[in-house]
């Protein structure tokens, strides 16, 4: 992968104080190298959220009955691609809060993107694993790992983000930190449900639990003023 | 799910009284944040529809009598792919009127076009679902369920985008009621249809008779003047 | 459908006499109705090409000389996925050669973009249908039909495009003549290839002779003289 | 195909000097047409990239032992799925730092461009044969051939650039000279990996060194200074 040195030059050739001053063209438009990327990841990001429904049991049986009965048989199968429906577009809102108002590439976040990338085209791939019959625990870890390192380097694009000052200057900031505590939690959800499946199946629970934990921290969470420089 | 929260405070930062003012930019362009959730749905809806083609049946036979005895005997399953393309198309095409007008996000919008584009995402699998073989009510009901969702949360967004003024001062207002009375006519057909399928298979007719009742409804409905403000 | 009505409208709204004239901002930029339907129609396309390879034959063979004589066997594969490719590609080029340069939309522009972006999602299956076994003259003619479609679509779009003057002032009219030339010959080739399927598996040389007579068109064809107005 | 005529036609109507003058508009957008050939390349590679995952094993087995020990049988597939990904990303990284600045088409790129996107198209594909059993070489033969021809097609399209000068004024030279270093090596290991193949299954080695190759003509490849003019 050749990522990195590329995002590094052309960090040097745009250097992170130069963006403070804040010109009106950068507040405006993005780099196009920046756009292009970022409709890249939106491309990939809309296939594989698409192609969750490829893999849903069609439910088989001649009468009203054995349809309904077999399509409850596997009601793990569809609650599987909800769950994963809700994941991938999580983390395409919060793609969506930072990158949309990103001025430049820098650092290495062109590599953790492409790496963030992988793991959501793996995401169906993970979906199909765990709808399989048997060894739960097994299938459930294989998941659970495709979604901690999904989360990790999203976290790694935020830092990478907030090293090199890579926002325009009019960006919401506040959109950062909350980025921070999202990712957090759904990484612990993740990391702490593994050990779990190996004892019950309600480990499923624990993911279940992350809208209502996110709901939570932004409850409690610090709150931001409402600053006239953001959009 | 956590769209919902975003596009709220999204809508504090940009409150919708502000819009109606009408500076000149914001009837250029949209909010970069706007035109990538717009370019993500219609990625998600570009690939939903193509994937309707995937599943059509290849006709088998090795005399050309064989091969169309074949075809025809499928002729349900390229009846409900045209249905399907149809019902997608529409849908797109009731968006295109609406969203690329968008000034900015707002309230619950994103919540619900999220849930939208999770209805266009099943419309694949349940033109996958209907043409299976026997239960025929319980699949015909499965189709119509999954369409009466897509209307109804395509309903939330207009309803989202009128209350918080979301379009952009020039933008064509007569598209939002335009819109109304489309998705009413959609939703009624779709669940009319229901009842109807436990009777008998003619209640596909209620399907097909949409486009004859958008048709009618043009002819009489309220038309609008030709206002120089619209595009 | 409802895109006929839709797309009049918009063209009562914007009356082609008013582009005539040719105020700067629409030799600059389309209106945002049109980029998204240009987006929509290559995102289309684009998955459509894409998924062509997605139903080629893996040669199967577990010694060298058994692989290739399997790849070989399978050889009418190979072609009809470059034909498909070839031909999705040409339509993709005729189609950017033209609306990439539209002004907006009007007449029944959408209608029959939409319809010809059908016949897009019909191609893969229509390769499907054609690589099956036997039956040879109904495969070959369900595959030529797609394709007298996709090309007769196309042309009507052009005819809305110039009975409506949908293009920006400066584009390159010479482009919409090309275009009719191009269809034609296309619409020629896969019509008159049908009735030879029935005589000669040879009918596929109607299809591979269409660059040559495309090639011969324009070197015959009637030249435009290097104007300073077109882009 | 008809690619080459038409950018050339193009390339006439914008001849080669005229951009070095460097007129500010050049520098900040590029032709429309410009804009959706990057756009198309950018959603078949994302679809070509995405539809790889798709074709994944999903391991097998009642028991958590089972399902590893198939998962770890089957580590040639999730390699093999890895060296793709890595090879698309590569190749969409390298049009992503030259295609991105583009002033406009030209020469016969359109063509060399639309031969580069079969080969991506095709990478799925390839990587659905070497995951094959037996037929080691020529499995390997096969995919290493793609990824052949894809470097060349990419090299072609630099020299269009190159020759027909379709950068913008302000880009960044240095990306093409970068760009022909890196395919080259990339193309030099494909060829070279195609003999090994016959002799030892360790040939991937020879992919598997493309990183470090690359790594090391970075470190002592010639360096550009710090120019101002580069974005």
């Amino acid at each position: 992968m050749n990522a990195e040195e590329h995002s590094t030059r052309l960090a040097d050739a745009a250097p992170a104080g130069e963006n403070v001053g804040g010109n009106a063209e950068n507040v405006e438009k993005a780099d196009p190298g920046t756009e292009r990327l970022v409709f890249f990841s939106d491309a990939v990001v809309a296939i594989a959220i698409t192609l969750l429904a490829l893999d849903l049991h069609v439910p088989q049986g001649t009468t009203g009955t054995a349809f309904w009965r077999d399509a409850v048989d596997h009601r793990e199968d569809y609650l599987a691609f909800l769950i994963s429906f809700a994941v991938i577009g999580s983390h395409w809102l919060m793609h969506h809060r930072t990158f949309t108002y990103l001025a430049r590439l820098g650092g290495r976040l062109v590599r953790w993107n492409m790496l963030w990338l992988l793991t959501i085209t793996l995401t169906p791939f993970a979906t199909r694993v765990i709808v399989g019959d048997g060894a739960f625990a097994a299938r459930f870890m294989l998941y659970a790992l495709v979604q901690v390192l999904a989360a990790t380097f999203s976290l790694l694009c935020l830092l990478e983000i907030q090293r090199h000052r890579l926002l325009r200057p009019g960006a919401d900031k506040e959109a950062l930190s909350r980025g921070y505590r999202r990712l957090t939690v759904m990484l612990v959800a993740f990391v702490v449900s593994i050990p779990l499946a190996f004892v019950t199946q309600l480990a499923y629970l624990c993911w279940v639990a992350i809208p209502f934990a996110l709901r939570a921290e932004q409850l409690i969470g610090p709150r931001r003023p409402h600053s006239p420089g953001r959009r």
